[in-house]
């Protein structure tokens, strides 16, 4: 018997996306809840059950139907024995078992990993990434994530944290990465946070821009990626030159990881992708193509925009799920 | 029936190495021979035969009994059609179809592949690496090179130049590296010519050193990774500086490798490892420690030194066309 529907998580800081997906990929119904991660784990847990509830109902599909359960979850997680190790920005999730715990919801086999390497596998399996056999997804948010996938796999690494390509150094000595500490990273240099922290010193520096007033009207204390692409499209020179040197900096980053891994294809994506993408993408290509070592190659390396947005995630990690159920249904055939 | 012997070439800009290697990755006898680059692929394939030649005869076997042949060569290889489309330091190599060519030589399979490349392998399945499952090797010499190995095979990548390690960017807007012109890539910054340019501005600037005795002691115009090792074990201030600052750099690159790979070890060879390995590589480990992302697998990584030195090329090369020859018989076996 095929199965039939898989939940997927997406556990964020502030919500949770949860949706039934169908072996396909296909999202058959959704529901969304604010994290209300300062609670802790338990409360958070009780939270994505409810998501969980509440997609079963958009489906319009029996709980009984769920066969399998999929989490991405930010931070470093244990997949082999489903335990979240530590999460970034919810407070209080230390080595929680959270397979485990969701077993109680309902007992069917639950897949819990990275909340980028989640999205990375949905890009890859019915995003993007579509019949490309190597590649590596890069998430350009608050931080920046991403996953790679080796002969149409997800490779874990060692200690199932191969992917954190955020962290690989571009810039020795460089501005420290607010999550990480890390000096001269990819995310301390062109996450959503490094370009707001650069524009926030141009204008304490007295450049003009058109930010503060886009920042008023938006009545915003952050500097979204969605005034972001308003200040661009008004040609603000403060945030072009700052994204300009962001986009560099990815162009270089995307070139370490043409030589490291000669991937088929990068995925970019994320909300400072989703918001600048068009403009953001060629300068990256350009400078890529400008130091990789093998130029016949990066002539051929397909670099596009994620395309599933939001919905990555829970559809990767659903279909991780399918993928979990299908590894024991053999695994059992094979030991009965 | 069992293979029985494999012939290794491990070509160079300025030598060539051949040996003779069983199924083991035992070296059965080997020969060294000048390449003579400025002659010309005709005239260095000439070489390498002559290589071959002497290599069996040191190992007291019959050419018959020589059953594949792999070549590591320095720089662009199409593996899957035996053609060396361009070499760094050997003018005229474009598009040589080097396996074909060597075939007259002996009716044999013949496997080519990136030098550094077939080094990896070397070490990986009788050096430093055995038993080892995911690594990446990095090779610090006049330039810095590497390989990847993933589930105990080589990762070649999309287009053959995955493993392309010494060109990940660590400095944006560094300095240029001399093969590649990078800026700032870890080869501009820690290879011995990286070394070497740092040192003679150092003197240049009027750096007081023991490096121009040193240089007259040996009689020699470059400085020598054994020159650099005699001026650490004397404590030349500048020699140890620009080291300590490139030890720096291999360690910042090594984060980078483990954040992207999550490798199991990581391998370092080459010149200047294996004169100053044992002083530069706890170094590079303390750095290392420092910038990756996943604390607990850091402290479980495993950073060691090569352990074949300049036999790696040959030896994985040879088991390279072992496994060749192994595919083709399984290939025919299946196709009967």
């Amino acid at each position: 018997m095929a199965p039939k529907y898989a939940i997927g998580v997406d556990l964020g800081g502030t919500k949770i996306l949860s949706a039934v997906v169908d072996a396909q990929g296909k999202v058959i119904g959704q529901a969304k809840k604010s994290t209300h991660a300062e609670k802790g784990p338990t409360a958070v847990i009780k939270r994505i059950e409810k998501a969980m509830n509440e997609a079963v109902e958009a489906a319009g599909v029996q709980k009984d139907h769920v066969e399998a359960i999929g989490v991405g979850a930010p931070g470093v997680v244990d997949s082999n024995r489903g335990i979240v190790v530590q999460l970034t920005n919810l407070p209080g999730w230390h080595n929680v078992p959270l397979a485990r715990v969701l077993q109680e919801w309902r007992a069917v086999p639950v897949v819990v990993s990275n909340d980028v390497r989640v999205a990375a596998v949905g890009e890859h399996r019915v995003g993007a990434g579509q019949g490309v056999h190597s590649m590596v997804a890069v998430f350009v948010g608050t931080g920046i994530g991403g996953g790679v996938i080796l002969n149409d796999r997800l490779w874990t690494g060692w200690r199932a944290s191969a992917g954190e390509v955020g962290h690989m150094i571009v810039l020795a000595d460089g501005p420290y990465a607010v999550g990480s500490g890390i000096r001269g990273s990819i995310e301390a240099l062109a996450s959503r946070s490094a370009i707001e922290r650069e524009l926030r010193a141009g204008l304490a520096a007295g450049r003009r821009s058109i930010l503060p007033e886009l920042l008023k009207e938006k009545n915003s204390d952050t500097i979204t990626s969605g005034i972001l692409a308003k200040a661009v499209s008004r040609n603000d020179p403060l945030t072009i030159e700052v994204l300009r040197r962001a986009a560099y900096y990815l162009g270089l980053h995307a070139s370490a990881l043409i030589n490291a891994f000669d991937p088929e294809m990068l995925i970019y994506g994320g909300g400072v992708i989703e918001a600048l993408g068009d403009w953001l993408l060629p300068q990256i290509c350009e400078v890529a193509r400008q130091h990789a070592i093998n130029k016949v190659n990066l002539n051929q390396v397909k670099i596009v925009t994620a395309k599933l947005g939001d919905q990555a995630g829970v559809i990767g990690a659903a279909l991780m799920a399918f993928d979990l159920l299908k590894d024991q249904r053999n695994g059992n055939r094979a030991s009965a």
